[in-house]
């Protein structure tokens, strides 16, 4: 929904907003006219509360599009997520937690092989171990240039963050990697005038990285990619007054709400450790984004049983969350991630939204098949999910007299 | 769909893309209560695969609204059909398989009566025959233009297709037919300062045509409308990736295939001769768009029971098109045409997309009414198919990281 729209309606009230993201939820039978995993999970408490609520199944972005994690919660937190696109580099930075300042740079790096003529013979310069990264890393942080500072940092094996932080620079750059062995890296070209001086920076850069490097093996060069500035988007107390807590153990989604100035609490490693950081927090704040991460990681394993008992396991916390009495709970995935596909899927995810003034529908349970004919609809959009949390918080007024 | 959303994500795969559109497939009871043509189908194999696909009702334009067959085809494409629209002129030259080449400008053309003021008598000049149409034809083409070359060919009846070449042409005139008896003809004027010259030379086209038609009966004169241009579209290979083929025998529908450059294949008359097209084709393209005609002929002929065998006829190829061991099947129409209607009509139309990688919803056939609970909601945007198709082929790449 347009953000524009909805802030005149938003009126303050005493109301508390779950958003419960049991990440890749949706998902696909094992074997032929089979179960889904959440159709196969035993999910008493979950059935139980979508016989209570309005269901259905949502889409992040449009029909047969599959999203990453990053536009997957963009539009779970109410923001149209082609209009709001993180930039690569950015979610690289926040992925292992780099505080990325306003006007700072990121871009994602890979170390790489080049032949003797320059030419790209490994883009991955043989997945170098990760200790080898730090190695060349400690090396690349001797780099100087002119009124910028630089930071370099290892993601794993052979990926890197860069980060440039001075005055005048932007995101608007191509990618160096040319994507295919055999060619040679490309030059960092402007992509906008305003990103001249960036392009300068990046191309001083590269060749003191060349230098520092060129005596390494397998990886005597870099390739960047992703440029991106950190966003100026409104944050979730502008575009819908709401005080919001993230409760999420990985750095990237930490990093997504950070990105709309959510709260980061302290949670530890356990789906139990995060309803219990819940139960802490719960006087705090109006909105509380959950994040169940191990629900994907089982689904891009391919581990079909593994996701299933995540989400039972999900499924018993949720009496300690009606226990809290909130307002407003919504139940739902970024995407799906079927195990038989071992990746995130264009296909829509199963949602619940429960209130005590929603007007349920006929399902009865909470499963991909049952929720099509949920009040949602089968293809409702993820980004419209706040504005009805909202409504049903009492957090909206009348539009037009 | 936004194409410029989607071009960025396709990537190649070695998958097949069946859309198999039986024409005006969506239709109403005879009697009240009644079943429908294709519920009154026996169609065995289409049931057995709807069990095994994602179903719905798709809305090839928006609700309430009628397609043509123009729009329902475009949006069956996975064009935005209001955006895309083909000019009646440049529909009128595809219907009679004339070869419209970039820059030409067609407009569709009817004989009328006018008496001695010039004011119409009748616009359709006693719906004269194709043979005295033919007769007039070659009359008309005796007219020269300046550096123009015209083309003047008999459509039906009293309607012909007026065809002009040459450069810095438009389509931008407005319509000479008054649309009501009483009147003259009106002037043909540019709508935009590039038809200029185009109406000039339309206008001496006119006062020449009206000089050799004076002294026949009762064709005494013509009326000129839908001035248009070929449109200078993206292709399917270019939106999509998409190696395309169209088996069609009827000139409209070649011709619609023709505007996006899919490949038209030569075919035999009937339903069986089109599958047997499909089989020997089948290794040389990745997306086959096959037609069938008749289903819409016997709606708008009023004849339920000729429509219900014709769908019968096609329901007998599916083992056929499962032979052939596709990736995805669409089936579908591009609009409803009801017998009891006898025409076109609003209604959305009945679709299926099979895929080894679909989610199964709990439609257990192929009719208007089982369709409605489908995984795909009882109004899909029919643009939507081929994105939604594409995914299930493996040929979309992930959104955002």
């Amino acid at each position: 929904m347009d953000l524009d729209f909805i802030k005149p309606l938003i009126k303050p009230a005493n109301t508390k907003i779950v958003l419960l993201v049991i990440d890749g939820l949706g998902g696909l039978p094992r074997e032929k006219n089979g179960k889904t995993e959440l159709e196969t999970a035993k999910t008493p408490n979950l059935d139980k509360l979508a016989e209570e609520s309005i269901c259905g199944l949502q889409q992040p972005v449009k029909t047969g599009i599959t999203p990453g994690s990053g536009p997957g919660h963009i539009a779970l937190f109410g923001y149209n997520p082609v209009k709001y696109q993180v930039g690569r580099g950015v979610l690289a930075a926040h992925g292992i937690g780099f505080n990325l300042k306003s006007g700072d740079i990121a871009a994602r790096g890979n170390f790489c092989t080049v032949d003797e003529n320059g030419n790209v013979l490994d883009r991955r310069a043989g997945r170098i171990p990760t200790e080898k990264n730090q190695e060349l890393c400690k090396l690349l942080r001797n780099i100087k240039l002119p009124d910028t500072e630089v930071f370099i940092e290892t993601v794993k094996e052979y990926r890197l963050l860069l980060v440039l932080r001075g005055n005048g620079l932007s995101g608007k750059l191509n990618d160096t990697d040319p994507q295919e062995v055999g060619k040679k890296p490309l030059e960092p070209k402007p992509l906008a005038s305003e990103a001249e001086k960036t392009a300068n920076l990046v191309k001083q850069f590269i060749n003191q990285a060349k230098d520092v490097l060129k005596d390494q093996h397998p990886a005597n060069m870099l390739l960047l990619r992703g440029f991106s500035e950190k966003p100026d988007w409104p944050t979730m107390k502008e575009s819908f007054g709401l005080k919001s807590a993230a409760i999420a153990g990985y750095p990237m989604y930490r990093g997504l709400a950070k990105l709309l100035d959510m709260n980061l609490l302290e949670t530890g490693n356990t789906i139990n450790d995060e309803f219990t950081t819940l139960e802490k927090n719960w006087d705090s704040y109006d909105f509380f984004f959950v994040h169940i991460k191990k629900s994907d990681s089982a689904g891009e394993d391919g581990d079909f049983d593994r996701k299933v008992s995540v989400i039972e396991e999900v499924d018993k916390q949720i009496p300690r969350l009606l226990g809290l009495n909130p307002d407003v709970i919504i139940v739902t995935g970024d995407h799906s991630t079927p195990a038989v596909l071992k990746y995130h899927s264009w296909h829509p995810v199963p949602v619940l939204l429960w209130s005590k003034h929603c007007r349920h529908d006929n399902v009865k349970n909470f499963g991909e098949r049952s929720c099509i004919t949920g009040g949602l609809g089968p293809r409702f959009p993820a980004e419209d999910l706040i504005p009805l949390a909202l409504a049903n918080a009492k957090r909206l007024e009348k539009f037009g007299a």
